[in-house]
């Protein structure tokens, strides 16, 4: 398998943790997202909404939308419950990462490094604000619960960890949700775990 | 079954029109979410995430997450694919649907009918940009398939017709994306369809 990735990228960092627990060998193409790779004509043909990761099958056939892809990779697996409502629920939670939690803690951490900071200084509050309410529903739900479903280790526990973990480099407080910060140590904890810097 | 639902909303109207369709059984309670009612401590123990939609199953349980809620609901039917790889792909259109889509086409339509447009002004033109590019995305892919995924009307139909369909009530042009508009109308055929403005 051939993946289209970016090192910071929380989305690519996704599929290559899971990739690499399932011990799947896959061969990684760098691309820098702030230099426009992602926008090239080559790079629309395998992705026509511009974006990585972007993971080539063995048949050619390529899967984009990394929560999509760790599904995809999941079946078949325990990464992912083997009953119609566990699994609806692990895409609960992964639709929630993507629409309530990503466009604000990814964006805030993607704003801080990449210097967009000061020019979107009047859009932070409001991502910060929502970016809080989002980890507020983790740690209530992570009160109760080891992982996000099924009680063990899961796909959306991949999602949910991949911009949480490093949401303090955009500027979040984890000390504030202790549940969350006791589930990041659980995923750590996971064999053949790899950290967001681990290149392939 | 029980719906918490908000009319004016594609998200509920996904999961109205995919039970609808299905033949299933299901009561409405509607949800004015301009005066408040999901920020309620009582619907907050429904939805922690304080968002419609919300659908509570003969168990009792609750599902949340529109598009989570049509995976749960197609198990077992025609509107999904039924190979792993098909599985993914449908949902990799659905995560495209809240990640590049929903922000952007939902979000104009709702400022324009809660009047928020003004108040936003300077957000529009992104949003705009935005949204037109997920409209072409999706024209070039459906000038080429007549459905999303597998040939045929699945889940993956229904989470982007919701919002596509009203589009012009943000201000978005349809007729610039004639493959897209042709499966609107597609989709309007399906048999059992209902409008969005249809109340249960």
């Amino acid at each position: 398998m051939r993946l289209y990735d970016y090192h910071e990228s929380g989305n690519a960092y996704k599929v290559r943790l899971m990739l690499h627990q399932l011990d799947i060998a896959f061969e990684c193409v760098e691309m820098d997202i702030l230099a426009g790779e992602t926008r090239t004509p080559e790079f629309l043909a395998i992705n026509p909404n511009g974006r990585i990761p972007a993971l080539v099958l063995e048949d050619g056939s390529t899967l984009v939308e990394s929560n999509a892809i760790l599904f995809f990779l999941a079946e078949g697996t325990d990464r992912i419950p083997n009953d119609a409502l566990g699994r609806a629920r692990a895409l609960q939670w992964m639709f929630f990462e993507q629409y309530s939690h990503e466009p604000y803690i990814a964006v805030l951490r993607f704003w801080a490094f990449s210097g967009a900071l000061e020019r979107n200084a009047a859009l932070v509050p409001e991502k910060r604000e929502r970016g809080d309410a989002a980890l507020a529903v983790m740690d209530q739900h992570l009160a109760r619960n080891d992982f996000f479903v099924g009680g063990r280790y899961s796909i959306a526990d991949i999602a949910l960890f991949a911009y949480t973990h490093v949401a303090g480099e955009g500027g979040f407080d984890l000390s504030r949700t202790p549940a969350v910060e006791a589930w990041i140590e659980r995923v750590k904890d996971q064999p053949r775990f790899i950290p967001i810097d681990r290149r392939f």
